[in-house]
């Protein structure tokens, strides 16, 4: 198998959506230039993490935000994971998105984020996306290079059926952009990265926003990457960083030799239906 | 909720079987002396862990062995989950099978270990337990004081569908008898038990053998007790110890309600069947 060399934009969100596209963009062009063939963006990286703010900064397919992102992919010839923005349906609805272009700038997918944040924590954390946003319905897999992507949007990371369905239908990495924040980044946000890579013998990389102190939403930072044994490959700190790493197909084929999890499946005692 | 005191024998296991019943019945009753209502023994307890030695090791139910637990049950009044034996069944396979009993040492349920251990990382460990043993097919739960159970033994914990399933069928607390390695067991250990507990929001018990430095296999050892918040409550270090811990079940609640995830599952999107 071959070579990928991917990398993670952890870029500083703020309130202005044409500050975070250009912001985005110069990411971006920085990424390319040291060689980068997939980049990937955090959740919502053009507009605050906010649930009342969501319908303002919500935008069309096609809209500002998805023409930045393709022309950015033809532009600098990479597959550009563009995070997620809030997509504007013709419905009506507003949906966590994440849209996907290839080198040409042509659509390789969108994923909706599938499952909604929606927790509260007393004294710590109150949040409900379903407030304003609606839910996908569609498992977000696509394939780019020969090589299998599967898109989960934060929150969907913490349902292990999602992650299992998406590598069954041929993952071999699982992109996460996300958004945890300071309750549960500490306390989740390094062991769901890791065990999903686990169970399901892939490398994952999660993007987050960096933190941001102006904003009403703290992000948990630290972007990763882990490969299928688990093991933290590149991290960053809590800032505007970016997170550059070549990853090596043939250690997903040498984990599962080893250790033949997704063989040894039980499937006549349980069996995922997707 | 109630709350329930649990104790963990994490003994060293050698390769006299009536030494190893005695050691158990030591350790089960100083964990009785000190309260505990369900005691825990690792995986294989009664003899080495060897696949070769397993048929020579293997009894039959009722045989000395599940005599011998279903007795301290009765003498000390209390749940007591045999970790796990070699289990002779009369159509001529051996089995990896927990027999749990009750305070008047009735059986509650047998758990014959779903996904056997078949793995060989070169250089590091090479282990084939489907050479001599055949696998269970069903799910182990059981009910003890109304709380609900579910039985994993080792490898059976790297498999999230069966810990889903085991949840679903009403598990509230999982209890995973189970023998890692000096490979396995720093690289995943921790986070395969805890991420567990997290995903499904239950507590979870790990019982290990003490490390045994005359044994062929050397167990990690490192039994642990984790919160439904994915906390690691209580640990063992590698020697003969005995992890004694009260658990508030009113903590599963709590945190149930505060990230309701097995509620906003998207079954429409996937279900497990089992």
């Amino acid at each position: 198998m071959k070579n990928l060399k991917l990398a993670i934009c952890q870029m500083k969100v703020g309130n202005d959506k044409n500050t975070n596209l250009k912001q985005a963009g110069k990411m971006i062009g920085k990424s390319a230039s040291q060689g980068a063939e997939v980049i990937i963006l955090p959740e919502i990286f053009n507009s605050p993490y906010q649930t009342d703010l969501f319908p303002l900064y919500a935008e069309p397919f096609p809209g500002p935000s998805t023409e930045f992102l393709a022309a950015a992919a033809k532009k600098y010839g990479v597959c550009l994971i563009g995070g997620s923005i809030v997509e504007q349906d013709s419905d009506g609805r507003i949906y966590n998105s994440s849209f996907v272009f290839d080198e040409l700038g042509n659509l390789l997918t969108r994923h909706r984020k599938i499952h909604l944040f929606d927790i509260d924590i007393p004294g710590k954390i109150s949040f409900r996306e379903s407030d304003t946003l609606a839910a996908g319905s569609a498992i977000g897999t696509f394939k780019y290079k020969s090589i299998g992507f599967g898109l989960m949007i934060c929150y969907d990371v913490r349902f292990p059926e999602l992650a299992r369905a998406s590598v069954l239908q041929g993952a071999q990495i699982l992109i996460v952009p996300a958004a945890f924040n300071l309750t549960t980044g500490p306390a989740h946000w390094e062991l769901l990265m890791r065990s999903r890579a686990v169970d399901n013998q892939v490398f994952l990389a999660a993007a987050s926003p960096a933190r941001n102190p102006a904003a009403s939403y703290q992000a948990w930072g630290h972007s990763m990457v882990v490969d299928p044994w688990g093991t933290i490959i590149k991290e960053a700190g809590i800032d505007e960083e970016i997170v550059l790493i070549e990853l090596d197909f043939s250690k997903l084929e040498q984990v599962r030799n080893e250790l033949p999890l997704l063989k040894q499946r039980r499937t006549d005692v349980y069996q995922l239906k997707y």
